[in-house]
């Protein structure tokens, strides 16, 4: 593998202009990049792998897996308010084709312009298909969303839609037709939601694990607990027409769907429209946190339901 | 996998304290890390991912994996001049092997604690075994060093020894005894004296892919050319007794030394002594930048020696 070149071709369709504008004082094509961070901002990074077979499926279009890669990292930044600026992307690759290069360039770039991110650095390598990339971005200092704040009476809301990754993967595997795959392969990072979120939302993760999981990681660390409205659940189109338990297992347990979960104060309730409407993005209120630990799920009867799983834990591991 | 099991392990091992002296607002446990950046800095950023077998020989220890994941990071922020602060860490096992985890992270937290380096988060999956590192460190804004400054007249410097990485690989490919097997597991990344450099040195990069090689990427940068005198290049002591050709081929090609090379007007010639007596690293004068493009290989004759080869390309692909 000519690694080189293959830096090259990258470089050449997604270098960062190295201006006050991007931040960039030093872009691909040194030991390291070098960027600003102005006066008064935070930095925010975050790490993440995708392996194929485990994170995507083998299948899965080299458009979608560099849209995908990026998608995950940028989530993360959104979770925690932050602006996305700067990324590196390191790519171990089996073999180098070119068409496939391209196409997962267009795939990661096209999402890197419209969030206005720059591509910095990297490396390229000979390995199993991998692709780890991290996401630098910035945050107002001590404005960062976290996992520690939710308070007990704080409404608990999720963005989008829950379940539909989950069910197109699973579709994928049982070799049934997928109605609607691009929510496995193409998550939308919620980066404007989340910037808006901060000074008003109190904790806020994103759901890569599945609402429980990952509202069990708001509680745990903020030291209290929650009860969740089955009923107010927001529901992927292709969940339609499931069996009940079958359809809340999707929701509450599902992973790969890269919304965001955050808990605010029920005095900030106007703001839930008027965010839905600013982004064109359904806002819903699933339920609110409580002082008594752990986490009550309640049917529509107004009975209790015990959840079967608390996140698709195999989900990363096998595809 | 237990994915959060792993991590909470990790984070146990090696979390950062968040104080003013780390620079940590946030580290392990939220969805991002959060860095402060003091004024008058500027952050610099690289990312490495080694894997299995084309990186590392699979039978590599875990705790030297550790080491030298951690350590070809370091050895690029060295190369810029700047202070390592800050690593995230992305792990791919193929199980979870807590022994194997335990000697990994032993490893990778002694090279990080004898450098001030903080782990700030990551993620840990499942995957064939692959280790990505993003390290981030300071520099005073506008003093990085880069492959671009090199200057006609500048003296050309290499810290260390040349050789002995590529001569461990080969002797264990080969199923020959190796001597210093250290010098392809253990890279030590010249930190502080990549740090004594900033204001004097002309251009640096790291050797990872050999002298030669990543000659020709300051060369290219800086628009000139060089000429090398074998007789002067640093051999690792597991050369001495090879033929001149096969030795001269591993101090010119061999890749993984780590070492810095750099170019530095000879007006600073009296600060090598200081240099390498204040960090007990040898320091060579090779050769010297000339504006003539191209690098010329001058043998201990005085004749010209036309390298075989510029670069283990293979090297890092398999093993």
């Amino acid at each position: 593998m000519k690694e080189f070149q293959l830096i090259r071709q990258i470089q050449r369709q997604t270098s960062a202009s190295t201006d006050s504008e991007s931040g960039v004082i030093l872009g691909i094509g040194d030991d390291a990049a070098v960027v600003e961070v102005p006066a008064g901002r935070h930095l925010v990074a975050t790490t993440d792998t995708l392996n194929a077979g485990v994170h995507f499926p083998a299948d899965t279009s080299p458009f979608d897996i560099g849209h995908k890669c990026l998608a995950v990292n940028l989530s993360d930044i959104a979770a925690m308010g932050a602006v996305p600026r700067w990324v590196l992307l390191s790519l171990s690759l089996p073999e180098v084709d070119p068409h496939w290069l391209e196409s997962f360039t267009a795939g990661f770039h096209s999402l890197a312009q419209a969030h206005g991110v720059s591509l910095v650095g990297g490396d390229t390598t000979s390995g199993p298909l991998s692709i780890s990339i991290t996401a630098m971005g910035l945050i107002e200092a001590g404005r960062q969303l976290t996992r520690s704040g939710a308070k007990p009476g704080d409404m608990i809301v999720v963005s989008g839609t829950l379940g539909g990754a989950a069910h197109a993967l699973e579709m994928l595997q049982t070799g049934n037709p997928v109605a609607e795959r691009h929510l496995l392969d193409r998550p939308e990072p919620r980066v404007k939601l989340g910037q808006a979120l901060v000074g008003h939302a109190n904790a806020c993760i994103d759901i890569s694990d599945g609402l429980l999981a990952d509202l069990g990681h708001i509680l745990k660390a903020s030291e209290c607990g929650a009860h969740i409205d089955i009923s107010k659940l927001p529901q992927s189109e292709c969940l339609a027409g499931l069996k009940d338990e079958l359809k809340w297992n999707y929701q509450l347990a599902g992973g790969d769907d890269y919304e965001l979960l955050f808990t605010i104060s029920p005095d900030h309730q106007a703001k839930l429209a008027t965010w839905g409407n600013q982004f064109d993005i359904k806002l819903s209120v699933i339920g609110e946190i409580e002082l008594q630990e752990g986490t009550r799920c309640i049917q529509p009867d107004g009975t209790a339901y015990n959840a079967q799983s608390t996140g698709f834990e195999h989900f990363r591991h096998k595809i």
